[in-house]
């Protein structure tokens, strides 16, 4: 698994997913073949890519924590079933979400259900068909979950999330220290529990925390699920018995922008002893299963969107190119999904060996200035059905985007693994523009 | 038809759907009675007002201009056709809104194609079903236009878009004056006239000009109004021949923000007496179809979002609403649809009548701080069961949000005409999420 030092540059991710005779290749298959094929815009995935994220990342962490995969960074199951294979467990957010979980191959039991706002019918739903833990995270809930699992003569396991009092520093976003709508004020600990604790249809398996996103800051990283710890002992001395799971949440984030740098897993690993050593010590944490729950981290990088380009233009001075594909597919990317300044997301051409590359701004299809893909990109000069490819795109991609916005057909998504191509989601018609979720494709291989 | 004077107050604009003994009701419905029929999250949308809003515009721009709606605004064929009824053309942008279009009832010659990026798949598909007029936007269009147009033996009705030197102010978006990807700079305009005039399969009929959106102020409105016929002089000057069509373009805004305040359509009716004037004594440009293009301003006030209160919750003081809405149906109203400063959509409870209000944040089911819906809202003690409405809703909605993001069922849409109420959009299900486009119930009438 190549790993990004330092400075990532679009090119130098484009590297990682290897190339063909100077050309981007995923798994050693040319982009403008897999263009060919399935046509654009599109959604490539590398298997062999997200393995490696993983395994390297279950080194990293062996001894204190399982992975869990958090499955709204990419809900397609195919993917998520590489994960499952690796022996992944799943974060899921919503019913549709458990369906696709289970699509993946994942038992019930290794399926955690998490979300400030789970709607009583969707709690029926998976509790009926059985799930590995539901994170509570306000009085409705531990109501709504202790009725369900009453009337259904279950014991349902919980975890109580917890809105800690500390701030982790250095993610893009920060969830902790302040007023918020997630799980519970971390200084109400003790009384929450009790609230739980009185629900015989709720086992109170452990606690959830989730501080931040997108950090990219080993040491933020470990100081935060130190924290969850701490708290963790906390929790079960109040409770008076040994805790079962400790979630401490994901966050763990990707390069996107020039100058960031990518989470040093060594360095992670490095802090991580301690937080073994303090585990081993803490009875009544020494035996529970500390889990993890990344999502970007796991299927970002190992993810592309490619669009064909449609014309090529100077408009006073400056250079356009209109691409088939946008943010109606790639919302991220336009720099419309929360971001506050709008930083390009890496691009590169498809095939640039041999060619000078200037400034030029790629924008979609779409009649409106917000569907710009890439500000200053640097590339080739590209005409009429060439590909331009958006890197770091696997994870929030798709099914974080307006998909219906000028109702565009959605794009196939494709996962090579090791020169295996597989059709994950069939693109969409004029007919029948989107195919999300579970495209008529799902699962059929064709290469 | 009710206007909003002066400053617009989230309860000003509730009050224009009209109440029910005090709660919020929509053409006399209480908000509360299609919550239970159809199930929250859901879209309403007034039929009455969406007529009110197209013939109080269509009056003020009598003798200068006629209404193509803009489709993108609001996709479903059951609000299109409430215009087409009503005499509007359409405007689409994509292959599937075409579909949409001829659902909605609109013949052929009553559609325009625009956008910067179509596909040569849907050029192919529009012109051989028919199409009023495609607007040009780069010159590898015209170029695919013309085989296209060869190909099959036909002429095809073009018209250029214009990229004007001058700049629209007031707009929230200002697509003027700078370099562009859309459409052809003025400054060349003469030039690109020539290219497409010795294309013998394509008939030049106009020019199309969209100089900015969201613009709140008549006097620039009627000033880009005015540039733009001034525009189709020069054009029809250098063709040597009158125009048949000139298409001013969309922009009208609607008051979303505390202190914004409604288009000032008497105004605009005075600023355009001098246009129609103008027009009269131009030969070249006197019996030119001219048009409008707009979708906000006509859907826009005629829609509301309404959610469900899941949790209500003190976090550090801070007090919380989460309801079963969210980002994912409405990213607008998040402040994440291109929105630089994040500014609350106007909200309200569909129950108020006689309950103190206080400040809270109302968030949504998603697992992201992305997901708040109003962070100053003042709404009363709401608890589980009760709703939420966000008003201003009616455009840009739906289908311009990202429904497949964490996986939760599309909601339905409900068109409510004097009493009548059709469901125009199923509700999606856990097993299949996405009911975009065309739902299941569309066009089924069930009150």
């Amino acid at each position: 698994m190549p790993q990004i030092d330092g400075r990532s540059s679009s090119q130098d991710l484009a590297d990682l997913f290897g190339s063909h005779e100077g050309d981007l290749a995923i798994g050693g298959i040319p982009l403008t073949n897999l263009a060919e094929q399935f046509g654009t815009p599109l959604y490539v995935y590398d298997a062999e890519r997200i393995r490696g994220a993983y395994r390297h990342l279950s080194e990293t962490v062996a001894g204190l924590a399982g992975i869990y995969y958090s499955i709204k960074a990419n809900p397609n199951p195919a993917i998520a079933h590489v994960l499952v294979e690796e022996g992944a467990g799943l974060e899921i957010a919503s019913a549709a979400e458990y369906i696709a979980a289970r699509a993946a191959g994942a038992q019930p039991k290794r399926i955690l259900f998490a979300g400030p706002g789970k709607r009583p019918d969707e709690l029926a739903y998976v509790i009926e068909r059985g799930i590995g833990e539901i994170h509570l995270e306000s009085h409705e809930e531990i109501a709504r979950v202790a009725a369900i699992g009453q009337g259904l003569g279950v014991e349902v396991p919980v975890a109580l999330r917890i809105n800690p009092s500390a701030t982790a520093q250095g993610g893009a976003m920060r969830m902790g220290g302040k007023p918020s709508p997630f799980g519970f004020d971390e200084e109400g600990l003790e009384a929450v529990i009790d609230v739980v604790s009185a629900h015989p249809s709720l086992r109170l398996a452990g606690i959830h925390l989730f501080v931040g996103t997108q950090i990219l800051d080993a040491d933020v990283l470990a100081g935060q699920w130190a924290h969850g710890l701490r708290l963790a002992v906390r929790a079960a001395q109040h409770l008076g018995r040994p805790l079962d799971t400790i979630d401490l949440g994901g966050g763990l984030g990707i390069p996107y922008f020039q100058g960031e740098t990518a989470l040093d897993l060594q360095r992670l690993g490095e802090r991580i002893q301690d937080l073994r050593t303090f585990v081993r010590n803490q009875p009544l944490i020494r035996d529970a299963a500390v889990v993890i729950e990344p999502g970007r981290f796991l299927v970002g990088p190992a993810g592309l969107y490619a669009g064909q380009v449609l014309a090529s233009k100077i408009s006073r001075g400056t250079r356009f190119l209109v691409i088939d594909g946008g943010m109606h597919h790639h919302l991220a990317a336009s720099g419309n999904l929360g971001q506050v300044i709008k930083r390009d997301y890496p691009v590169v051409a498809a095939t640039s060996r041999g060619r000078e590359t200037s400034p030029c701004i790629v924008v979609g299809p779409l009649c409106t200035p917000l569907d710009t893909l890439a500000r200053q990109a640097m590339l080739p000069d590209l005409r009429a059905g060439e590909l331009v490819a958006i890197l770091q795109s696997g994870a929030y991609g798709l099914t974080a985007s307006p998909i219906g916005f000028l109702s565009h057909p959605s794009p196939a998504e494709v996962l090579v693994d090791g020169g295996r191509i597989s059709l994950i989601r069939a693109r969409g018609s004029f007919e029948a523009p989107i195919t999300l979720p579970g495209g008529g494709g799902q699962g059929s291989h064709v290469g």
